[in-house]
């Protein structure tokens, strides 16, 4: 596990450093905007997804230059999406990554100018003939990216995350919410790279199946750390009150407990295409399953 | 002129009836989020992006199918930003295109979802292989569109204006805001058929030309009708106290409307490559300049 922890941290510094190159501050009045979007995405977050994208590809034999434009890519899509969860007329929370949100350190407009931008510059370092050379597959990227960040993705979670604040939804409902807010982002990291290689459909399914358990795995380990957690290890606002539909408010702690250790169980068993490469992919499960942030 | 009113009207209706098309509402929870997409983006707003698109376009021979796509996309992108402009941390407005702004319609949490969403879409349609067959143009278009709409753009814009609020800026800050803000998008509206078409040199100079001479020209007769229009013709709310950096606090009101006459001098000096083809363009800044809403 500590070899992975030191995967992570050496992945985190190489999409930091390209963040850093690809938003350069002007020396002009746009700059404060630029500003809030380093202060949210450079230097903190376990970089779990530009984590997958750069382990898949190096299974798939896709070129480093190439893995990291999309785990970059990515990353600011989360990043803005973390950025706008905690605006005030969404979650209202203060505390992220062990510093205060990009609102509460900038200002609200700010902050969602900053989220604007950086799903913007995601597509912009896609479409890039510099990131991926072949512009059919920078289209299909593109295509995969906006379909999982939008409405039938992230942002269709997200709705339904708000509605589910204010009606409890059951079992079915949870699961697809989850799968969109969470599951959609963490399956594009598995599965881009495959994308980018024109990979085999045995391994897009592969990919696809474990993505699929990790990405519900991740967002029930999430739900588990709001109920027993504490804010100074997390590093963001914990939920306690339980005002929201989760599968701990549905399921109760012990189901939601056994659900995660099956998920986990299903994860390491879609690997087995892989053989011996999938060491990383493996640990990434178990990572998951014993996170305390 | 009403030929050209005509013709506004006739794109409007081709851009609903595509947004109709493309946006369609599932039945699960996820649909509010689209409802207010669709509430926020058909039905209302000149469609002067999606006109010029289809107008350069005609002349730039591009298949009508195409130019439907990139209009379509960029009318999204405005909306976004028009639904992000109204929000209570932006400009907190009530009245938009005659009608409640999207977060007063539904609330603020869907109206952030919502704008998100449309800008996504923008990418995915340009990411398609239906909307326009080569995908080297469509990275093209969607490279230029997102700095058009990113930081360098229209999101450089806004937060130039929302600095202006607080501390006033000179005349050359406020082109360059209103360059970014207004310009950017409205230049990739006469630019895109051009990349899309593979034209010369010479046509996306005098596109540029003709497209940097409208955009201040807009922004203007905008900051003129802020000043000296009625918010039941002009169909949002107007900004009387003079609180932002406009052309008319730094010029005032004479010197500003000789700027426009100006403007639009240079306007149609700048199509004179195209000949008895520009006729349409050619009202446009006729209609800008004397537009009331």
């Amino acid at each position: 596990m500590s070899t992975l922890i030191h995967k992570l941290n050496e992945t985190r510094r190489i999409i930091d450093q390209e963040i850093d190159r690809v938003l350069f501050l002007p020396n002009d009045l746009t700059s404060r905007v630029i500003e809030a979007m380093r202060y949210s995405a450079i230097g903190s977050g376990k970089a779990l997804r530009p984590f997958l994208v750069l382990t898949v590809g190096k299974i798939l034999n896709l070129p480093i230059s190439q893995a990291i434009a999309i785990g970059t890519a990515l990353e600011m899509v989360h990043v803005y999406s973390l950025i706008q969860d905690d605006l005030p007329a969404m979650d209202n929370d203060t505390l992220r990554r062990g510093k205060p949100t990009t609102h509460i350190q900038f200002d609200e407009a700010t902050a969602i100018l900053a989220g604007d931008a950086l799903l913007t510059k995601a597509f912009e370092i896609l479409s890039r003939p510099e990131s991926l050379p072949d512009p059919t597959i920078r289209c299909k990227l593109i295509f995969e990216l906006s379909v999982a960040a939008g409405t039938q993705g992230m942002i269709g979670g997200q709705m339904m995350d708000l509605i589910g604040e204010k009606t409890p939804l059951n079992k079915s409902q949870i699961e697809q919410m989850q799968s969109l807010k969470t599951g959609a982002l963490l399956k594009y990291a598995c599965l881009a790279p495959a994308y980018a290689t024109h990979s085999s459909e045995d391994v897009l399914k592969a990919l696809s199946q474990y993505a699929d358990s990790i990405g519900l795995l991740f967002q029930i380990t999430d739900d588990l750390l709001d109920v027993e957690g504490s804010p100074e290890i997390v590093g963001k606002t914990l939920h306690k009150d339980g005002c929201k539909s989760t599968f701990i408010s549905t399921l109760g702690i012990q189901k939601t407990k056994a659900l995660a250790s099956q998920l986990a169980k299903e994860a390491k068993e879609s690997l087995s295409l892989f053989k011996d490469q999938a060491h990383d992919l493996e640990e990434i499960i178990q990572f998951i399953l014993s996170r305390k942030k």
